[in-house]
Parts: C-alpha cells; structure tokens; sequence
C-alpha cells in the first residue's frame, strides 16, 4: 500500500473501529424456573426462579461455556447493556466481550442471578428468597424461607446448565462471593468443572471474616422497623438496611480511593460541633449514597447472604482441606494486594492445600488502590494473565 | 568476686529481684474538679470532674512530668495496679515503671480521665458527659451536653497539671485518641510540650477514618431503646451499644491476631443451616464479651467520643499543616504496621508535615500481629526507641 491508500485506509476504518469499541454489547435478561429445589438443609422450596444473561453463543459441543458467577451485592449483569441508553455496562465489561480476556468470540459466557439475591427490588434482578412469596400461602416467606447456602448458589446454577445442556463448564470465575461460588463449584462438580478463577477470594470463612460479616447483619436486626423479619406490606426496615450497605461500601474500599472520592474535613466543620446528631461531609456522602440504594435491597435477603457467606467452606467435609480434595479443575486465585476485607491470606490459604494436594493453582495478586473492589474495577490489568489461564491446557 | 561469693549474691538477691519484678506499682485513683469550664464551642459546663492517677514523684523544679492521654475505649488507668489483687495491671504496664522505657525513677508520670469517656459506669472512672447529672436541673444532661472536641480533653488537662503547678511537660505520650491528645497538646500548648509520642495516631482525621467512626455511632441509634438520647431512668440501648464495641473491638485485632483467638469454624455449624438468627461461634465469641462490656458504658457518651474524634484536626486551623505550625516539641511517630483502624499513612503524614516544616520527628513502625492493638500489647518491642527519645535533648 502507498502512503495515500494508508491514509485513506486510516480514515475510513478508523472511525468505525472506534465506534465499533464503543458499541455496547446488548444482553437480555432471562428467567430460569426450578419447580422444586430441596436445599443442602433439607428444605424444598416450589417454584425456584432466578435470572440469567449469556453473551457470545454456545458450540454445537455444548464445551465452550464459561459461568460468571456474581458478588455479595451483584447480579448476572457482568457485561453488556441491556440497552443502548444504559449508563454503564455489567460490572465485567473490561474483561468480557469480543476479543477481551473472556473472549466472547470464543467462549458462551453465562452469568446467574443468585438466590438470595441482596437487591430483589432492582427490575433487573430475578431471584427466590424470604421476600418471595411462598405459593403454599402466597404470602412472602420472611424468615420461613429455609437458610441457603452457597452451594445452594451451586447447585440452582447447575441445575440452569443442565437444562441448556451444558455437560462442562470450561471455567467457572467468580469475584468475592462469586469466587466462593467458583470453588464450590470445583468442589461440588469436579467433573464438570475445567478450570476455576477465585478473585478477590477464599476457600472458607474464617473467624475473622465470619464477623466483619455479622456486622452487616446487626443494623438490620436493630431497626425496630425490621419486626423479627415480618414487615412485608408494613414500612420496611431501611435504617438499618441504609447503614448495613454503607458498611459493605466501606469495608469494600480502601482508604487510598476513599479519600480521593469522599469530601475531606480540612477544616472543622461548624455543624458537627452543634450536635452530635448533625452530619458531617464524609458521613453524608457515604450514608446519603446507601440510602439510595436500600430501597432496591431486601433487608431479610441481606440476612441470608450474609448467612450463606458465614457458612462458606468449600466442599463441605470435616476441613477445608478435605472439602478440596475432590477438585480436579486448574485453579487460578486473583486476590487484590490492598484489600481489608477478603485480605490475601485467604486465598493463599486456599492455593497452599490445592498444591499441597498436586493440583494445578496459580496466584497472582491485583495492585490497585480500591481494595476490595480492585477485583471488579482493576481486573484488566491482570487481563492477559486471565486469558492464557483459560486458554491453557 | 569469686565464683562462691558471685552464687551468693545471685541466690540471695534473685528471689528478691523476682519478687521485685512481680510486685504491682499501686496507684491511687484521684478526682480534679474544675468549677466551670468552657467549650470549644462556646458553652460552659460547670463542675466538670475528671479522674487521675500518677506514677513516680514530681521533682521540686516541676519540670520532669510526663502526661499520659487515654485511647477510646481506656481511661486513666495506664500503669499499675488499685489493689494488689487486681487481676491486670494498667494497659502500658510494660513501658511504665521503675527502670521501664517511661521510667518513673525519673519522670513523674500521671494520666487522666477525659471528657465524655466512654464507660462511665466502670467504677475507676471518673468522668463528666451526658450521663453527669447537670447541677442546673439535677438531671442528666444527655444530649444537652455541649459536643466536646480533643482540643477540650487537652484543655482540661491543662487545668488539672496547672493545678500541680506544671509549667512544662516532658512529654505526652499517648496511643490511638491518646495520640489525637498528645498531637493537639504540642499544637495547643507549644511552649508546654517538649516531646510528643503519638502511637498508633494521626494528625488529622481523613474522609475513610470519619467513616468509620461513624459506623460505631449507627448501632445506638438504631436501638428503639436509645430513644433519642434519652433514656436515664429507662432501659438503657445495651443492644446498639454491643454491636458498637463489638465492632471497635474487630477494628482494632487483626484476622492474625483474631483467627488465632476466637473459634474457628472448620465443619458447616448446623444450628446455622437451622436459622439465620441462630449465633455461629465466631459471632458469639465477639458479641458475647462486647455485651458484658456494654453495661460499663453509656452510649450517648460513645457518640461523643465518637464526634470528637470524627472533629479532630490538630491544631484548629485552616488546614492540617496550618495546626501544626506552632508544634515546637520533637515528634516520635509509632503507628502499627498492621494496623487496619488508623492505617501507618496517618501517621506518616504528620511526620511529613513536621519535617517539611523544618521540625524534629522521628517515624517507626510497631511489628506484631494485633493490628491497632500493636500500640498497645507490642508497644514494648520499641521500648528502647521510646526510652531514648525521652532522654533525649
């Protein structure tokens, strides 16, 4: 080619490659319906629905999916819009799509609202949980709803690829609670499990953890609008609710990215010494924020996510190691450098007895400065190391 | 000597030494009244009551007193013991006594009670805040109480040492809010303040730190039996005020610190498949002891303290570098490398700020495994760095 067919050439595809990268993938959101579905408790629960998107297609094999599985307060949104006008796409895009480390040129990646899911109130989310109602009264559950657990998580999940006729998973990848999903998942299926992405995870709660988790439980339980778990059709408890989520925000950043976004007190500030009960800038800003979005959650579905999370050791067995035994999947754990709430070690701990035991596990730690949530915001820096894992033997 | 004289004196003075070693220091709790005493904010308290206690004896020229200043959840009880049947000795028993980094052969060591603390109800403390009955209607202030600010605390403990005829602290040493005071009294009170030891501290209080701060305020306010501040004479809010030390307590340990102390969770707990009401161990170790604690406090002193410290900027002015202008003293930072509640950066940027401003400070982390608590249980590993500062000029 001359100069000027360069040129040209430039001209003309340029604007259309950037108009091309900038094009949202577009998604829809499905239902999948499970008649019956008997917990790890032993408790059946009639007419089990949850939501689901997929992005890319599926191969006539039926071996080219990848399942999505989503955080504490996430849903199936991982990548896409689900319409051109949306203002952002799923917490993933960076990472999902044509060409991107989860290339959905490639691979049929799926992602499914949990049960229990922490916001049933958002119109995108669909999910069963103490808010639904119970078809044997047809009033909602509360707290008869039986506790789930994250292999619950699982086991609906499975029950969804099994109806699309998906026999393997060729990765499943999780963050935070998704990485519990993800290893369970290794754990529970290991046939049909190839590899498995744990960011910003652990293999088991540990006591720490168990409590930080119980203090997003307690402001929900001391609202006096909470009633024992009964207010449905009354006012429902979002005091509490409001401070349980603003409590998540935090602990789920770091002080770096905080103290960047948050407005700072260099001076004090005249209505915080008039009363105590007066708010403060920072304390607005986080709380203001929370408040927002406590009308989208459930203040029963945050008890039991927060249950499901306390109870986490993958595999079920006496220990942690023993619960592993049965992976067969290659492992590669993501955990962020800075995070205060899922620290390294408990992905350390989880790597250790997967070599211990002659697996396959990687690790590499995310920097970033958000903490926590460097394993949604800061993921594509470790792009290329997530796509040779899942193009790896 | 020879070698049988030499085994003489060991045997006859190892015992002796032994005993030594063993036997409490015992210290008297005192009371300072200071018959009026007016705020920050502009208002007046009247018999305002503190508690104090000192260790050593002031030399004749006044000029070798060391001040102590409490963290959140202490009081004045820093070294020592009441009664020699007192199960532990004062918190920074370690580092205060004769021979010890702050010696008291040489320094006259005293500390006090501040303002608002936070468990009135202990019966060492003394102290005045919203559960003081306020001697102009003969009821509890509550929330009439005027929000009190560190500068407050130091400016009554100014009171107290000009009553003991100090014109001139050697230093003031203090850990957490204690850091806060010591900060604030080398800002307040220049030509009064010849060193200054914040441990586990910072200058000023960031976006991040205010947060979480006011994380430990929500849970009383939630509590029905809070009722507004006002509930003297009613059922106290024991079960906001749990969660709120529950909480302070998890800020403050490390995971490496606390997975080694409360029970692990290596099998599925049944009784939590059973009910998400239902305690898990983890859950109960913290709750149970923060409840036993609860009774000691008052919760409308808690968001007290609370506030004053979310208020806290050394100094007063415009900004942090402008509060620290007047600092005269020489500065020893000693944050705690795991700390998770007041990270090393706080301190870091003090020290900063300090030598850019052509002022003597000194940095050094505190190793250990407790977090936060470092400042307190491993504080004795820097005795030596501590202990020559102190001597020096």
């Amino acid at each position: 080619m001359k100069m000027a067919q360069k040129l040209f050439a430039l001209v003309l595809f340029c604007p259309i490659f950037m108009v091309s990268a900038n094009e949202p993938m577009l998604v829809e959101k499905q239902e999948f319906v499970l008649p019956n579905y008997t917990t790890v408790g032993g408790e059946t629960i009639a007419e089990v629905r949850i939501g689901w998107e997929a992005y890319g297609e599926l191969n006539e094999a039926k071996d080219n999916a990848i399942l999505i599985t989503h955080f504490f307060s996430g849903n199936s949104h991982a990548a896409g819009k689900y319409s051109a006008a949306d203002p952002l796409p799923g917490y993933w895009d960076s990472i999902i799509g044509p060409g991107k480390a989860i290339d959905t040129n490639k691979y049929f990646v799926l992602s499914s609202d949990t049960l229990v899911n922490g916001f049933p109130h958002d119109p995108n989310v669909i999910t069963t949980g103490p808010a639904s109602i119970n078809p044997a009264t047809g009033e909602p559950y509360g707290l008869d709803f039986p506790v789930v657990t994250i292999k619950d998580f699982v086991n609906v999940q499975h029950a969804l690829i099994t109806e699309l006729g998906i026999e393997k998973l060729h990765a499943v990848v999780g963050a935070s609670m998704g990485s519990l999903q993800a290893i369970e998942w290794a754990a529970s299926y290991p046939n049909q499990v190839e590899r498995m992405v744990s960011v910003i995870g652990a293999g088991a709660m540990d006591a720490w953890t168990i409590m930080a988790l119980e203090h997003w439980a307690r402001p929900i339980k001391l609202d006096p609008n909470w009633n024992g778990g009964d207010y449905y059709g009354a006012q429902p408890p979002l005091e509490g609710l409001s401070h349980t989520l603003a409590m998540i925000t935090q602990q789920a950043m770091h002080p770096k990215i905080m103290n960047i976004r948050a407005p700072q007190q260099e001076t004090l500030p005249a209505a915080g010494l008039e009363s105590v009960l007066n708010p403060l800038p920072a304390t607005s800003y986080l709380f203001d924020a929370a408040k927002m979005r406590a009308s989208l959650a459930d203040a029963n579905h945050i008890l039991y996510l927060v249950r499901a999370n306390q109870l986490f050791i993958a595999g079920h067995q006496q220990t942690l190691a023993d619960g592993l035994k049965n992976i067969q999947a290659k492992s590669l754990f993501m955990p962020a450098k800075n995070d205060l709430l899922l620290q390294p070690y408990l992905a350390q701990q989880a790597h250790q007895l997967l070599l211990e035991q002659g697996k396959q596990s990687e690790y590499v730690e995310i920097e970033g400065i958000w903490g926590h949530l460097d394993g949604l915001f800061s993921i594509s820096t470790e792009a290329e190391t997530l796509k040779n894992f899942l193009e790896s033997e």
